[in-house]
């Protein structure tokens, strides 16, 4: 699912933006590149400083999407790879998840732990 | 509207992605910083390869969304400045904005003129 070029493309930082959708509507918010970690094929760790209006879309439901880019990547055609990532989250502050993200970034008051279910190379 | 610091993000390469809404729920796509065109205070222009259902949605009354970020240039907390862009679009197939999108990129089939309305800095 989180294929090779999607790894080679969260070695180039840049911005991950992502969107849900809840009572106010769209909301975009995003981390950076170098502040995912994949675990495993399925699931990234994100952490989660802010992100309250995403938190409460996500607990009311909405699914999450996000775009990994890289202009540094070979994509369709020639330079520049993207993927949009489709999923559910959950917001975890205790636990394993919690603690690999909290022994990054002394910020974090939780890990958003991102099930992609659906990958789609962006032409 | 665009301030000097928008500006200074478009210096530095990596995805623009942008949100909409219409009758299949949210849609992400995304663009280059390095692609898009900023014209006086409150227009980017955009060039439109495929952008289908984005089109479809803006024509269905969406309103558009982006996130522009760099970890290059200065933020709130040190390095790494975001800012969340709303507004209206409207896709022009022909006249100045298409042909200034036309000159650059041979494959485009419209210029996304976005006004932009809000701009919030991202913490």
């Amino acid at each position: 699912m989180l294929n090779d070029k999607i790894n080679q493309i969260l070695k180039h930082e840049g911005p991950a933006s992502f969107a849900t959708y809840g009572t106010d509507g769209v909301h975009m918010a995003a981390t950076w590149n170098s502040y995912i970690d994949v675990r495993g094929e399925n699931t990234l760790l994100i952490p989660v400083g802010h992100l309250t209006i995403t938190q409460r879309n996500i607990e009311s439901g909405s699914e999450i999407q996000m775009i990994l880019a890289s202009k540094d990547v070979e994509g369709f055609q020639g330079e520049g790879a993207g993927f949009l990532l489709k999923g559910n989250a959950k917001f975890e502050d205790s636990g394993a998840n919690f603690d690999r993200m909290k022994s990054r970034f002394k910020w974090v008051r939780a890990a958003m732990v991102f099930k992609v279910t659906e990958v789609t190379e962006l032409a």
